[in-house]
């Protein structure tokens, strides 16, 4: 590791927990990643070409950054997003560069300055920090590295030493990318897992049409429900033979139901025949939690919810940028009702494995963990998005532990589509993480040969077992 | 104390608050508990007999345990939890007990942990970890101890320095335990409180049943709303003959209400008629708190309110299994408003004692500590059941102490049915409250000397004055 | 500073941290004070007369002291907070000294204590804690110091080294004192803030006759809506003549709405003729906000919305000693849905400056960090009210800074009435800012020169800058 990252880095200053820190840190930073929940794209791994320029891998296509610097003025169209109407934006990855380079320092104090810091030394070899006066020689290292053989996806991949990686395929996807991988004879571990939202969704755009879509690739009658829940076991099965072994959802709410057949049956004709009404579009997405959550026990593939984001928060944005812009913005979310139908149907059975993130802290120590802690169907997915983050972290552990365990957690998610900067988020949670248990040590909460242990566990293990990689 | 607690157990590893939490904890450590508000079973006290073996002392009734145990896929059948349907569970406590020494691992991080650890070595002398090894030493050394006199339930309760310990008894008790215990002679100090749910919330089970046996009892007419007043004050009389300074109410909301005796009679007669609606039963139950605090004013007994829990979640395992079995999980709850009417009536009352406790800690700091920070007649109960851990009761100091002081909180309720734990948990509350106490003095937002006497307050003396003892 | 103030107050006890906190504090301590939002009385400035007696100045004002005795059993009207109805309340200073400091004990633990004794210590110089003992000797020193020129109003402003100060005047002010300050000559930077709930929020006592008022002092026709909004536009105008660089909306919740021009007319012209239900009064404020958004747009004036107190909780405490007695509550506040209307209509404006501020604390990392974090008219007011405490403050940078980073922040606000705390409140934000910092760089999560860099940047420059001052 070069100078912009210190090896003590995330470490609590007190002399006693930093040194347990370091002892269980070393025992688990060159332990291969596990990455089972991500945005990767499988295409960089099929085709193996190089990564375009510094500022169109790391600035253009990173929600973090470029959210930042709008919200402190920046336009989006001079840090080269694509406008939607065709009005011009910057092309020259340079010059997005230097102006990302100006405004380095509002990322401070930000888990972004701590990944990226961690790229440019780590990855890229470089000493000194970003700034007005480097960035043209720091666009310059990496532009050159990024055209040798040794910067393209495969080799990074290997390089990060990456034992599995899934990316997020929609359920409509021919996974062509994924059978391109398989059929080239490179060892590494790219699965898909099972994103369902455009056909599950009623408001999801061209749900109607996708519906037909989907039974057209299934040979099911989509306009049934018995064919409908047919056609999904039929994709599952599919992205299973990819190596799927979880499916994803990102449902606005927890929102679970678990009508009879008769009852889910007429809500999906109603569906079918357009004429449902908002309350019926929300149950329906309800009722499919819970469906795919009894397939899920048939066919053991992982259940993924991650509710709780108001998508596309500003309208003028979106229709001027698209979506995915840095306007998803967190929104109070209820587990306690809103998983209860799904629970009651499932949720002691001890096959099943029903993983749950949030975006709202304020239900970790309220209703996540009193949950997790104890349905065996559930298990707390880690602290997310906004709060996949030092602190954001280190208060997952605060508020979950003592109610969930740490058994009922799942290890890490990277939950990235920034390529380079896997590696930096796993080490960031590690080193998280060994600060955590370095402290139940010192207050002699626990054992140095238990925190060894768990350090490992949370590291590697965990996530292993939950996603059954 | 044994070497399986460490005497720096919990306190900071910093040298300077380490050294000062090290001599505010030697000066309260000692003291005699004050156990206010609890479940033992007032059984024990009265007929004293030894309690049975270890695993039916420790593992069955205590739904901390067992629940961790349940969500990682074991099921309660096997550690002998009593099924209601008749279908076999474990009756073999040292099977019972390996299989929870099995899964001792999953207690890491948990309070659980500490307490069951504390029991094993400064109770029962065990030095060595649990685990698969030591299951069945443990289990014959406690087992061997449980048959001495030392061991059976007054001998305890003197072991233990107990100054005072009050059970909870519903409404309709006999309080023949209390009548024995009082009729032998011990010097013990067991006293009652009042818990009239089951004669208060309309959707008890029995409930209009339970008010013909409470006119019975009382020989009031319990028909008339007058009349159940009256049988209300009658048995608090009744409970306070047998020491009771306290009322506890449970109910799923903190919601008060504070209607005119006319609108009052006329919902309470409603409700005897059978004829209320799921309204009508909340705003009963609003209402009757606002009447026990009333009654408080008049006969001095401490009002003590816990709402939100979402009891028996899960209707299979309430089916299979019956309450209690750790399927209560919280829920947001709202403070401002829900109280505002009891607090309209009574709350500036500076004779009246209101404990309110809560499972919802985002409501620390916005709600709890600001009206306990004004309203005279309100007190906030400690860190309560998922926050009973060491990291809760620090968030809790750190939440509400700016603003409600210390002085408005009541030291530490144990609220347990594990007779053996109480020692611990009390001993983890006060090590916590020390630690957050040594961190003021260290950061000069507190002398020392003011620090001594704050930790001697939250060990011993504001129990002691909040509920009367 | 004397010795009830020591130099290390609030500063981590780990040396390492501690160390450098020193470092960082050596470099802001001394910087002046920009204080753009506050409650000081301009006619103290204007007139200059010395202050009154130590209880009417430090006590009997000060709702944060008055509610914590009274939380206690200790009478408002033994504290000399005057009574509506007449009847008798304590005048004798001496003896409400003696009362507040026979229960001085009671602010253990809060920031009182710590703004108290500073002022004691660093404006007296008192040497003594304040109890018992020492209240009549305090009270003496103080009073007579007060009767001295160096403690009047003017004096006491440069002695604090404040370099501007904002004081927050109604709508209908007439803004004699900033006159008569202003036609003095003396240097003293003292602007005006504009506050218009008077003649925003239907439900203000006597809206419709200050609707009559404010047409009165403008010319313009405030019963049609385009003569409304213009006399906003002129007083605006007026208090801009005065300094004021910022508007201030106390409402009681965050909702904003963005009707069209039609609508909104309609809406007005159904308050002006008071036939509106609770509804379109509470729409009407919510619309309010997003003209007073527009009209910043155009005139510069920084938009401060500080929404969800729950005031004058009590009714009885309300009718018997007034508004602002202490009784003002928190409540859970929304932001995410309540500011879409406004930030939909000019939450992209890089010119525009919507400060947010909150007493919810639940919704710093779920709400307002990532909505400022993405909205470039939108910045995070300080920790508020009761988070203006250290470990308020310390929960707030851990909670917002990294989504929002440091530089959607303000600096300080020091909100307050109390003259005399303003350097303690002050010194206590840049010394848990500095302690923050420290953590930071200790964690090697920021270099030393950025550390000083953001301190600066968090004492003095980002308040400067956000409120234009």
């Amino acid at each position: 590791m070069s100078m912009l990252i210190d090896p003590d880095l995330l470490f609590p200053a007190e002399t006693r927990i930093r040194s347990i820190a370091r002892d269980l840190y070393a025992g688990v930073k060159n332990l291969p990643l596990i990455s089972p929940h991500g945005h990767t794209d499988p295409r960089w791994y099929a085709l193996n070409e190089p990564f375009p320029d510094p500022a169109r891998l790391l600035i253009v296509p990173d929600h973090y950054i470029f959210r930042m610097l709008f919200s402190q003025g920046v336009r989006l169209e001079d840090l080269g997003v694509p406008t939607l109407d065709g009005s011009p934006f910057e092309a020259d990855g340079r010059k997005i560069w230097r102006l990302f380079a100006e405004n380095y320092h509002l990322f401070r104090g930000t888990p972004t300055r701590i990944w990226l810091d961690y790229v440019f030394s780590d990855l890229f070899g470089i000493a000194e920090p970003l700034s007005v006066q480097t960035a043209d020689a720091h666009y310059d290292s990496i532009a050159s590295l990024l055209q040798t053989d040794g910067y393209r996806p495969r080799a990074l991949f290997e390089r990060f030493n990456i034992e599995a990686i899934a990316t997020t395929d929609g359920a409509l996807d021919d996974l062509k990318w994924h059978a391109m991988i398989r059929d080239s004879g490179w060892k590494g571990r790219v699965v898909t897992a099972y994103r369902p939202d455009s056909v599950v969704d009623p408001d999801f755009e061209g749900f109607r049409e996708n519906l037909d879509r989907l039974g057209e690739m299934t040979g099911c009658d989509t306009g049934s429900w018995r064919g409908y829940l047919d056609s999904h076991r039929s994709r599952r099965a599919f992205f299973k033979s990819f190596g799927a072994t979880s499916t994803d959802h990102g449902h606005p709410t927890a929102e679970t139901a678990n009508l009879s057949t008769a009852a889910a049956e007429e809500l999906f004709n109603r569906i079918w025949a357009g004429s449902e009404d908002e309350r019926e579009r929300r149950l329906f997405r309800a009722q499919m939690l819970t469906e795919m959550a009894k397939m899920s026990l048939d066919d053991g593939l992982v259940l993924q919810i991650h509710p709780g984001s108001w998508r596309n928060h500003s309208p003028s944005m979106l229709k001027r940028f698209g979506r995915d812009k840095g306007f998803d913005i967190p929104t109070r979310t209820d587990y306690v009702t809103a998983l209860k139908p799904l629970l009651d149907a499932v949720g002691t059975e001890p096959d099943l494995s029903v993983i749950v993130f949030t975006l709202d802290e304020t239900s970790y120590a309220r209703e996540l963990a009193p949950l997790a802690g104890v349905y065996p169907a559930l298990r707390l997915g880690p602290a997310w998005w906004f709060h996949d983050s030092p602190e954001g972290m280190r208060r997952f552990r605060e508020m979950t532990t003592e109610t969930a365990g740490f058994y009922n957690t799942v290890g890490f998610n990277d939950d990235t589509r920034a390529f380079p900067s896997i590696p930096a988020r796993h080490d960031v949670a590690r080193r998280v993480d060994c600060a955590f248990l370095a402290r139940l040590v010192s207050e002699h909460r626990l054992r140095e040969d238990e925190a060894h242990e768990l350090a490992h566990e949370l590291a590697y293990t965990l996530a292993k077992k939950a996603y059954r990689l």
